[in-house]
């Protein structure tokens, strides 16, 4: 497929061996190619020529534009392709250019927030709808998306959380690869309604500390392989084309001028040989970091760490060809980079058709349609994660219903990283239920308050929508600015204003069902235990309305379940089920009273943990067994599990099966993810699952960072969550 | 001097050079050496044979008693002599027992809590008040005290901050020092009133995750050495003849079976030849930690790691023959341990005389003297931090004044790990401030609350206290569990109960001193805006409750410094003055509005930042000058700066000295302390106060672990603390 359909000429240059540019190439040219731009630099572009604030003073002429390798944040097909053809008169050699945007949970189709698809555990649906994203974004002209996203969070007052799909290194890593495997496909080359996909961000951006945005990091190496590395590593054993440098320090330097995590590891001992791109500004970035005296030490210590390609700082345009001259950098290094480049957009075919899949017509017909709305709403449906149930879930259609809350009527449903959405089309979650009601008139409707201010007469207009209502939905939550890039709370309960109409609604004494949108795990004091039921439905998307409508009204059943736990308060933080057990375990058979590791005020365990999340249904375990009490590395363990459904509907549960290596070289975790199992069971079913377990999934990093692992004793647990589950000693012998 | 005075039998043996006992032991003697046992396990105890709990279950034969090394926790002349002469009775060579015990800030006479002591900036105090600590628990019969605890702390809710100096390397290098040569003097040897020390705990045990008790410590190596480890080294650098291992993990691996941070590290590297002690239980506790199967194992890991002394576990005991025989530990290994422990009960002349010091009568004479009292209230008033004062403080004699809170009428002044010290010769605070009134007739006093706890009896109670006063003094805090070891706490504001009494006394109208008790920086909202003014006094010591009324009613000057920073929130856990500056630093020239690494709720800055505290004086700085804007290797750099004080009264300042590398190989704290002055300034007086700089003090460790400095431009900041000081550039040459 090509959008000649459009009948768009093609490029008046003749396409050359790669290397043959790299040849024909001027050393300004070259260097050029490493620049991206934002769209306002670009001709052709609806908002050419507004470059103001710090765009302003990045000093690129208009010859440099000329040569650009890459611009970022275009999207549209008419727009994409005006630029692309003002472009190719443009640029001397006729290199196309390379066009990238944030294209994280959905183009116009919004997914939930990756943290929510993370929750759904649903690999197939994560895959669904990075595909789905790229062919939306394919056609309206975007090559490359920076997704995924894949750092390990575990502090949710960190904004980022909700780009993440959690705390577990193994889960995180299948959601990269579904991810990848979504956005790219099998055939970059072939398959148009693919796009590039950018991992990102390397590394461990998700341990700022302080889950300040931006801040500091600082981990072990052992830690940091452990840990952190494996979701990337995933993504680039998918085929992932392109790397994202992360904002952070990476043991003192940060990322992107950090030679031996980049150049070294990425590059040498990972093999990576594709295109390593800054984030935004992150090259001159060096400077307040501490690591570079200038613009130009900072291009220096960018391109030896290995970036390719530098956003919207010119470091590099303004520097690099004094650093070769001077001979500080080698040409050579150079004209790795911009082969990079050139072979990505070799393989994207921009060279055959620079403007791809970009297409008007076609861009009508894809974006937004019905199809992709519907796997929008069915992973919505299986991302939100029912917290609390004391029965009066599921709603019925003939219940006297008000909403109320920031939410009731709000269109902010599409979260953080949405900007190619759009809530005009978003069905409320107020109307959404209203389509539930037998009698829709005598639903009500009030805000309460706002995300975080307050009027007697919203609170006035909220008691009086509550006055006749059997049930009172609640929609709370966090607007859209209080997660995402640099969302950082302090303080992560709801606003103190929700608090307060919780309480208000409290004393009306009426079943209260909250259902909470919101981009982090948050502290749930003031309402988890003031409500009947507790839905969390994150940043649902376009559908989110109608998916939350039918999982309260039992029209679908809640399955998802926890990917990163919710902390008791953020005095807890940080707090993750894939932890040490320290020398003195609170607990433990011999444990003292005092002089354990414990908090004097609140628990040590999260209110809710990792793989927790309820269902209309209900699963009884039994019959947990092993195949045997030992294995050696040449054998498999079976782990196997009689689960139930012992409610009276249908019901999908996510076995969860955990490895506790008892003792080893260095400090192991209580309990790591080592598989799991969706099962749909009708009522009264009842199916034996069965997971295997090797020698290869008990291997660590030991102190001298070699994979490896230790005979002795382990336990594997499997059950419904990090928390509940039964216990299976077995020992590993060679 | 020797207790021959008390007319006690000398040792019945004769000495023997060391290496000849260690001959003659027979391996079951050797290994009996290493453990250390409480005080019920042995003859002429007073609690002897109290053996319960887990000491029951250590499996302790009568034999392991006769022959064991040391015991913990003991101290008076006449229990440790009792102890001392039935063991030489017992003990097969005549080698005398080590007495050990945690004199950390004082015996009798208790002193402020280090970190109290910290903020006193006052290292001459500092040393004297363990020079006195060690003369009281040396007549006393110690011979080793665990102290000083040097932990770098970041973590209020981490309940042992309240034992270290602070969040400052260099600091607490000076403080590690001061108190090294305090309990140990020049001449440990000669001088029987001082004791051994022992430096706690190897390694980064100030790190615990989440400021959770024993919790896992996680620190790249590099960060390791530039801030965690400086103070223990100062510690052996002063001479200090033990080590303490901590509970944490370092690195993966817990420190009590740490080889590479022990041998590796602390002996080949910095060459430590004394005795390393397992902190209590710690060696048995590597089989929850999960490196060690069972004993077995913990015992062989913890040797091989270099623990000499296994405290109060008895792994040692009942595997190392065990061990041995089957080839996995070298007798050798056995053997530099008792030696070790032979040459500090020899350096400490017990074989000459097995009793030192310890001496019934002079006993009376020394412990809980004036002079040594004298001193306590000299390092109160230096300690207490004025955090807030809009001119009612000084308080007048004629006022009429009620005392109300909790800590009004309280002894729990001493603070954690004072268990040598008695509440019973306490002035309690309402005492003291009745003493310093004209009328002390006048004067109400009231407790308000419990620490915890109220009743409306108190409620009212408090309100009659308040009626007819002219000020209100709250006296508030925390008691003494609620930090210290294990004490460790999420929400760190005052207790709720505390806070509402705040609410209703400024409902009052009047003004509000409070005065602040506890052992950790606290969240001060709820006070801090609600008083007038607020005296932090930390747990002060036997004599806090007159050193707190002598400061507010300006009989002393406060002059304490804060050396660790007091959150705005919990949620801004960790924040520390020498902080790294981040690519996207708020405030910056350049700085977004939105995209810079910030909280949306509360701000980046400490409520109270390091170095901060207030005065009756008031210093002007002035004429901020380097005597050049370079500096090379060779040449010492001045930095000079004018103080004036413009107060009515005298008044102590601590001027300081930051420098920040503006750029380096790694990222460089934005500030770090290098020197600091105190002076005191009659009013109207001058100084100018002058630091030299050397290129030594611009160094740091690099990547590479290397420690030296880079060229390039540097920024020296004079002034009255880490927030507020005059900035002035300059560049090293080299």
């Amino acid at each position: 497929m090509s959008n000649s359909a459009s009948g768009l000429p093609a490029s008046s240059h003749e396409k050359l061996p790669m290397h043959v540019y790299l040849e024909r190439m001027t050393l300004d040219e070259k260097i050029a190619q490493l620049i991206q731009l934002a769209v306002p630099f670009f001709e052709g572009a609806s908002d050419a020529g507004l470059i103001t604030g710090p765009m302003a003073s990045l000093g690129i002429s208009e010859q440099t534009v000329h040569n650009a390798g890459s611009v970022l944040g275009m999207a549209g097909a008419q727009e994409t392709i005006n630029v692309q053809r003002k472009h190719l008169e443009n640029n001397r050699l006729g290199i196309p250019l390379l066009m990238m945007a944030d294209i994280v949970h959905g183009f116009k189709t919004i997914f939930p927030v990756p943290l929510a698809i993370g929750c759904s555990w649903n690999l197939e649906l994560a895959e669904l709808s990075a595909e789905i994203a790229a062919k939306e974004a394919s056609v309206s002209g975007v090559h490359v998306t920076y997704a995924p996203m894949v750092d390990l969070v575990r502090d949710p007052r960190w904004g980022r959380v909700m780009e993440s799909t959690g705390e577990d290194p193994y889960l995180n890593s299948l959601f990269a690869r579904a991810f990848v495997r979504g956005f790219q496909g099998s055939d970059l080359a072939g398959d148009q309604d693919r796009v590039a996909a950018c991992v990102k961000h390397f590394a461990a951006y998700g341990a700022a500390e302080a889950g300040r945005d931006y801040n500091t990091v600082d981990i072990s190496p052992r830690q940091l392989r452990e840990f952190y590395l494996p979701a990337y590593k995933a993504a680039l054993d998918e085929g992932c084309e392109m790397v994202m440098t992360a904002f952070n320090t990476v043991d003192g330097i940060p990322a992107t001028g950090n030679e031996p995590l980049m150049r070294k590891l990425l590059r040498d001992e990972w093999g990576f040989d594709g295109i390593l791109i800054s984030d935004w500004g992150a090259v001159k970035e060096l400077i307040a970091h501490g690591i570079a005296a200038d613009e130009s030490e900072a291009a220096l210590k960018a391109i030896r760490a290995g970036v390719d390609i530098e956003m919207m700082t010119a470091c590099y345009t303004h520097h690099l060809n004094e650093l070769i001259s001077n001979g500080e950098v080698s040409e050579s290094l150079i004209d790795e980079s911009v082969l990079r480049i050139l072979q990505l957009k070799d393989k994207l075919g921009l060279f055959e058709n620079p403007y791809r899949a970009a297409d008007p017509v076609r861009e009508q017909e894809i974006v937004f349609s019905d199809a992709h709305r519907a796997s929008a709403l069915e992973l919505a449906h299986k991302s939100c994660v029912l917290l609390k149930n004391d029965g009066i879930l599921p709603l019925k259609p003939s219940q006297r219903i008000a909403v109320i809350g920031p939410f009731a009527r709000s269109g902010d449903l599409l979260g953080p990283w949405s900007w190619t959405g759009s809530q005009d089309a978003i069905i409320r979650l107020s109307e959404a239920i209203r389509g539930k009601l037998i009698n829709p008139a005598v639903m009500t409707v009030a805000d309460g308050c706002g995300i975080d201010t307050a009027t007697e007469e919203q609170w006035s207009e909220a008691a009086t929508a509550a006055q006749e209502a059997d049930v009172i939905v609640l929609a709370l939550g966090e607007d859209s600015d209080m997660s995402g890039e640099a969302g950082c709370r302090a303080d992560i309960r709801l606003p103190q204003v929700q608090l307060e109409l919780i309480r208000r609604v409290q004393e009306l004494g009426k079943p209260i069902v909250a259902v909470l949108f919101n981009g982090r795990p948050l502290d749930l004091h003031g309402v988890f235990e003031e409500s009947n039921a507790v839905l969390e439905a994150w940043f649902p998307g376009s559908e989110g309305g109608l998916a939350v409508a039918d999982l309260l009204f039992g029209d679908a059943n809640p399955s998802g379940r926890l990917t990163m736990s919710f902390p008791f308060s953020v005095g807890q933080v940080p707090v993750y089920y894939n932890a040490f057990n320290t020398g003195r375990p609170q607990g433990a058979a011999d444990a003292q009273v005092r002089y354990v590791s414990q908090y004097l005020d609140i628990p040590n365990e999260p209110l809710l943990p990792f793989g927790f999340g309820l269902s209309y249904a209900s699963f009884e375990y039994a019959d947990a067994a092993l195949s045997s009490d030992t294995m050696t590395p040449e054998q498999t363990l079976s782990v196997t599990v009689r689960v139930t459904n012992t409610g009276a509907v249908a019901g999908v549960e996510t076995v969860q099966l955990y490895v506790r290596d008892v003792s080893g070289e260095v400090v192991r975790p209580v309990k790591e993810l080592k598989g799991f199992r969706q099962i749909e069971l009708q009522p009264g079913e009842s199916r034996e699952v069965a997971f295997e377990l090797t020698e290869e999934q008990l291997r660590y990093y030991h102190s001298d960072l070699s994979h490896s692992s230790d005979a002795g004793a382990f336990v594997a647990f499997v059950g419904a969550s990090s928390r509940d589950n039964a216990s299976l000693p077995f020992r590993l012998v060679k």
